[in-house]
């Protein structure tokens, strides 16, 4: 370190996968850390839960089991908080801040959650919040949001912001296999929690999805506003439909400006065109892929999880921090002035996949087709294959709204000549 | 516009494609763009080298021939140069800085030659220097580099840079055609210059290298650092024997670190596998392939020219400045500090495909292997296929030196069993 430049306390809330790589890198790149932030960068206390796990490389005199201490210390300019969870992280956060600390969290149930609130402490204490590790790990996607494409006007964004779920997907795309195996096999290499519920079905992805709407649109968006569905109903024959249309299905946290100037954020399966950039991002993969008025189409792609990529981020953000603390400056506040409403899901149109089994006798599609007629839902491609006493029917629609799919699915549960609604999958990334 | 704000005017060098959208984007989004600065941002005049061209929308006495005036007018805060070349823009800005303006530029020749001397100045005066727009246009992809992965070590990076080649390449690799039938339909359609050899020769890409090259590897690098070969010699044949192996020839601005921490910067067309992300770059998009040490492996993506795309990045910049000023706050100055050394191209190692014409008989195999190993270059793999009394033979060697591969090369053509040496091109982007 350069011993002239201004010294830098920073305490740690957490020293799990990620803390402990943040822990390393701070102290192996100490010197170029300090010639990039214009401050010697000193991690000086972490908090932890217990004492007795071994952590490699780092000096035991660092832990403390009093977290509160650490935000409260007057010694501590910068807190990293990598310990996950709404509480304590929340109350300890406004603490830090409420002691004129700047802080860097990866945490984006929270952000998703109490952003807010969040931001607003961090203004009335004129300290920095960066949080670019909360959503798509290593991919900076937040910077370029805030600050990039500040002079742009953002239509819609569409992430692949699960690794999980898109490796399940990938493999059972690319190997023909069931949800379920493939869940299973994630969970013995240890890339599946052992209670899957956040990433399967889809919680994750949502709190990424409010917080990337909230930056792009510029209103508040919380978890709760977003309209959530998870991967598990996936069959593999859902896939191999997909795959045969030239499509592959991806879990997907979109973003999108209404025509009426309304925002419609929701996560969910969806088929996209193999020809589009989301289509390639694999396994653990996670992409974020920007429609902007003046810039175009954007993707940013890279590792979403894992302790290296994430401390990367981190360690992104603490150099702006500390660069802002040693000249005095600080970074975007909260933009919220747009004040958007948030769309029902009833509302929202997107074009679907409609896959149903039925009797393979003469009148049958004429029927089905003015069901679709009925209920105003308009009808692009139609593909019927027999087999037997059955036919498979597999129907994609043209933008309808949720609201009027879901009525006509109704309606088609009720014919007699319907054996099955075998499934319902939303089409995106394709011309209209 | 918020009238509480205070008022930060600006001043336009040039009034071109990228200019036009500029002062439109200025005008159209006044509200939002002060918003989102914290200013009243105001074009308040426009050099330009004729006053007869028709500027729709644009006021006309806005418009001043004199650039001179403009960049010493003490009424000005800030400076977008948006005229390209080196003369006089670059006098223009020296003077813009020492005139206490903060400059946002999207000249990348410019700042490829002379950005050294343009920070100095910009350091002196106190005062900023943006140029996002001058690689990848819309892309944001020195921000990434400048901020997100600043706690990070970048590796290398490899570029889709220039789209005019990229386009001509996709055709080429899609439709089977010659490089000469693409670019006179290119050039028709307006896609390439009329003197197409900036783009097609490298020079364009070039310049983008040794500013990515510069800013990953904290050091100083010129155009005239980056070693140059552009795609005029890439033939269809070429282009099928890539796709017969699942790779793709695309013109690649590479910057990398050498094992013992050189770096080497070069532009040059290069066979990658089709499972490279790069490899789905299609027709006149870029974008940049980010390898760093805890990030992994990035890539961002979208358009790299174009009036709207170009505009949107020197927006965001603007607006960045613009906040600076206000709260008195200053973006990352030049990063130098690394001073590591450029390899010259003969010690850059890289995987090559090699393409002969040999004699169809006993003993070629052997004794073409042999000049292989006498020049101590390591084959990876080879495929022979007959075709009456001459077979051609395609080579594929481990990584190796071009001084190494060149000597082999001269080797090879002093053979009497070797009719020709139909191709060698680098291939990039694979395992070792």
């Amino acid at each position: 370190m350069n011993s002239s430049l201004p010294v830098l306390k920073i305490g740690m809330l957490g020293c799990g996968v990620v803390g402990s790589q943040v822990a390393r890198l701070l102290k192996d790149d100490a010197r170029e850390l300090s010639t990039r932030s214009g401050a010697q960068l000193v991690l000086s206390k972490i908090a932890v839960r217990d004492m007795k796990s071994k952590r490699e490389g780092l000096d035991a005199s660092l832990f403390t089991l009093d977290a509160q201490s650490l935000v409260t210390d007057p010694e501590i300019d910068i807190v990293i908080e990598v310990m996950g969870g709404i509480e304590p992280a929340r109350e300890l956060i406004l603490q830090a801040f409420a002691h004129g600390k700047s802080v860097v969290t990866a945490n984006k149930a929270l952000l998703a959650t109490h952003g807010s609130d969040l931001y607003s402490a961090a203004d009335k204490a004129g300290v920095d919040l960066y949080y670019e590790a909360a959503v798509a790990g290593a991919i900076p996607i937040l910077r370029p949001l805030r600050e990039s494409l500040v002079g742009d006007h953002v239509k819609r964004i569409m992430g692949i912001v699960n690794g999980t779920t898109n490796y399940i997907l990938t493999k059972m795309d690319e190997e023909g296999r069931a949800f379920n195996d493939v869940l299973a096999e994630a969970q013995s290499l240890g890339y599946a929690e052992s209670d899957p519920t956040a990433d399967i079905e889809g919680f994750d992805a949502a709190a990424k999805a409010a917080i990337l709407a909230g930056l792009a649109f510029h209103t508040r968006v919380t978890a709760e506003d977003v309209h959530r569905e998870g991967i598990s109903s996936i069959t593999a024959t859902d896939v191999s439909v997909a795959k045969s249309m030239d499509h592959v299905i991806k879990l997907l946290a979109i973003a999108e400006l209404t025509p009426d100037d309304q925002i419609s954020v929701r996560v969910h399966p969806a088929l996209i065109p193999r020809t589009h950039p989301l289509a390639a991002v694999r396994d653990a993969f996670n992409a974020v892929f920007v429609e902007a008025e003046s810039a175009g189409e954007l993707m940013f792609y890279g590792r979403g999880a894992g302790g290296a990529p994430t401390a990367s981020a981190i360690l992104g953000d603490v150099v702006a921090v500390a660069r802002h603390r040693t000249v005095g400056a600080l970074g975007p506040r909260e933009s919220d002035y747009a004040d958007r409403a948030i769309v029902p899901i009833g509302q929202t149109k997107t074009k679907y996949l409609i896959r149903l089994n039925v009797a393979d006798k003469s009148g049958v599609l004429a029927a089905i087709a003015q069901a679709f007629a009925t209920e105003k839902v308009s009808i692009q491609t139609v593909r019927q294959t027999g087999r037997g006493a059955e036919a498979e029917l597999i129907i994609v629609t043209h933008n309808a709204t949720e609201a009027a799919l879901s009525s006509t699915v109704k309606h088609l549960t009720q014919m007699e000549m319907v054996r099955s609604v075998e499934s319902v999958i939303r089409v995106e990334g394709a011309a209209q």
